[in-house]
């Protein structure tokens, strides 16, 4: 009984703290809402970085001092934080509609189903054919009754192969659908609500939907054309905070083609390890280095997970085959995901892909480059601005004038189709980005259309 | 200069009003604490819905008096219940061991790759073949080239047929890698952190998972043997409350093979309507129904989603092809998890689905009507009490002493998978659940070694 009557009390306390929460919370946001207007009036952006530091290293000592779990403390301050931004972010929007490469490849589809012809630069899916031998293991799967649910990080054979490739064991390695889902399960597994990853621009848009996918925060280290593309190491040091759990590196670059000599990886690499950070190197377009290029597993850093595909290597796009490589309890995070969203890759893709495998993709490579080359030719003639890429299969120049959407909006209307350059990060609306996924023929033409309506805007 | 002196002290305010908040928050886990041992001591479950009810309307009654937003009370409520039952529960996993079919089946599949033989009566994977149609657009696939991206939901000319199918617009239709990503992007994009689903249990175990991914909540509505696994209605409608989001329907059951009669189908779409709640129906066994069955589609509700797959219906597993109906406004939110996770589904797997429409599985529907008949003619020999299904691919005896998991992994060491009760629901741990995926040779055998194993225990 004494029991009963010390837990009826202790409820109410919990009621009446639980209250005192909620109208502190609320003087909170009411707070958040006058800082707001004075932003407005100022001009002053709604995120500040210094002030959000600020206040996440105060909850952190007073986490410290009164006993407090930090992760805890971390993630109801990122609930607090987030809501606060909503409430002051009335402005929302500034520069109107948002596009990415892949909503100009969806829109480019549509018009294509009405029948008009369209010169596809917007989107990183070669025109080259997958190896034959991905066809022959296609045209066999049935007969060889391919068809039923795998283990989950994918057929023994395929993780044997991709094992010995990358020179780990089969417990490191988990086959996805798409280089996407590799990306995806890191990112949503290794990173909880509140917590903080980085991620250097411009970028692919999908590091920071994955963060947002699971309230992860995304911390942004812009690059510039002016520094040739190069993250400032000493500013991602900075950057660094208690919530900070992964950087992202994404070399050969999308969208600028840059690839970081190993000084800049090793100083990355040091940075990872006194923070005991995670390091997700996106190396989809590896093939496509066309200087010196160290993957991350050569490092041997027990919380790099390295992120590999077919889809650009062998122009199996649509196989939606890639795969992670990491130590086996990070991969068992992965799988975790994966179990949970799909349970496995189509078998049928799976054999495909081993077959693949053995295939040489270095006449594909040869190709890109020659491309690339050409892109930059024709881009020099419009005098256009932009760094010679060291890989990839992407060209990225800076605009002579004007913003990006409505550049690539007319030239969708001519039947051509490129990539807004501020899909990649808000800050890069002047420019866009040129992918050699076609003939040099075909991107002669779409680039001579480009070229005449800029002149027209000049 | 005015203006930063006020931002000043206001962000002063706020820096102070966030550590009292984070001290209040400190408090409340320690008087968490304190009501864990004491319910540890009286040997009470951590949960406690009632005092949760009661908690969940103080705050939204505080939310209106002092004009809070309401949807952000009550998720931030449902942080610190989260964090709350953690604290609580120390003593965890009371039965030890948590086994699903899915783990089963990877341990047998282990066994097999050593070289022995396994009777898989633990995954719903049947034995029989994919449509020979859908083989020959797999053989063609690679010719015609089909390994391009598609769009996000889908090839239009699947879509279409599904629409047609489904008696729908092809706008109200996404193509999915499996059902199970219709109901992870279901769940993890109409669902946020803090709100409510409902599941009746017992029940696939992915539904819990996909909420768990975002940080909702899972409430479980239990239904039992003795009632004919026939949900209480008036306990579901008394559930909802002001955070719940959500009903999960899965008829013709997995693993009870329950079908719900018209009637109750209809209450239960008035209780999601009366309180606006979405109404998750996964219909991947439709086909197996061997009495009147009424799909959620027919009620034209507008907050309705249905999940369906190829895997069942034409055993085409390893395919990964599945798809759900739903209002536009619904699947663009679906298929925005989709472009974020996997871009599309493989392009080759779109065509060899869209090929197999167009075949009956009327077939295939009555294998696993006559070896159901079968396998509940041996559980009556061996006294095992269950409820004879109305439809799916699975019978759920209840065992007639101990165990689940001792039973099934003593059957696994004898060469036999059968699928753990709990795995669809902690309280199940007197279930196991049989596939009728193999023929009734190779299902028999499997039954007398259960049958031998269990008469062992008595």
């Amino acid at each position: 009984m004494g029991n009963n009557v010390e837990l009826e009390s202790l409820r109410r306390q919990v009621r009446d703290v639980t209250a005192q929460i909620m109208r502190n919370v609320h003087q909170r946001m009411e707070l958040a809402k006058q800082i707001g207007e004075i932003k407005n009036r100022l001009g002053i952006d709604v995120k500040d970085e210094k002030v959000e530091h600020d206040i996440s290293a105060m909850v952190l000592s007073l986490a410290d001092q009164i006993g407090m779990d930090r992760d805890f403390a971390l993630q109801l301050l990122n609930v607090l934080l987030s809501e606060s931004e909503e409430v002051q972010a009335q402005r929302r929007q500034k520069r109107g509609l948002k596009q990415t490469h892949m909503g100009i490849f969806l829109k480019a589809k549509k018009i294509e189903a009405l029948g008009k012809k369209i010169i596809h630069m917007e989107v990183g899916e070669p025109d080259y054919a997958p190896p034959a031998s991905a066809g022959n293991s296609l045209a066999n799967s049935f007969k060889l009754m391919q068809y039923h649910y795998t283990d989950t990080r994918g057929t023994p054979r395929l993780r044997d192969a991709l094992a010995k490739k990358e020179h780990v064991y089969e417990d490191q390695v988990i086959v996805t659908p798409g280089g996407r889902f590799a990306v995806f399960s890191a990112i949503t597994s290794l990173l909880k609500a509140g917590q903080e990853l980085i991620v250097i621009e411009p970028a692919w848009p999908a590091y920071k939907e994955c963060a947002d996918f699971v309230g992860a925060r995304t911390k942004l280290l812009r690059t510039t054309i002016e520094s040739n593309w190069t993250p400032d190491l000493k500013q991602l040091e900075e950057m660094v905070n208690p919530c900070t759990k992964m950087i992202v590196l994404n070399y050969p670059n999308n969208p600028t083609g840059k690839v970081l000599n190993g000084k800049a990886i090793d100083r990355i690499v040091s940075i990872a390890k006194d923070h005991d950070l995670y390091l997700l190197s996106d190396e989809v377009y590896a093939d496509y280095a066309f200087k010196n290029f160290a993957g991350i597993n050569e490092y041997g850093y027990d919380r790099s997970i390295m992120v590999s595909s077919f889809s650009k290597r062998y122009a199996m796009t649509g196989f939606r085959v890639g795969y992670a490589v990491a130590a086996k309890k990070i991969i068992a995070e992965l799988a975790r995901v994966q179990a949970v969203g799909i349970t496995s890759v189509a078998e049928p893709m799976q054999h495909a892909a081993l077959a693949a495998l053995a295939e040489d993709p270095s006449e594909n490579v040869r190709t890109i480059k020659k491309r690339l080359d050409f892109i930059c030719s024709k881009l020099k003639e419009m005098s256009l601005r932009f760094v010679q890429p060291d890989g990839a299969m992407y060209v990225y120049p800076k605009l002579p004038r004007g913003e990006d959407i409505p550049l690539v909006e007319k030239l969708l209307e001519k039947g051509v189709a490129i990539a807004p350059g501020s899909g990649f990060g808000d800050c890069y609306w002047q420019f866009v980005r040129i992918s050699a996924c076609q003939p040099e023929k075909t991107l002669e033409k779409g680039l001579d259309v480009m070229a005449s309506v800029i002149k027209e805007q000049a």
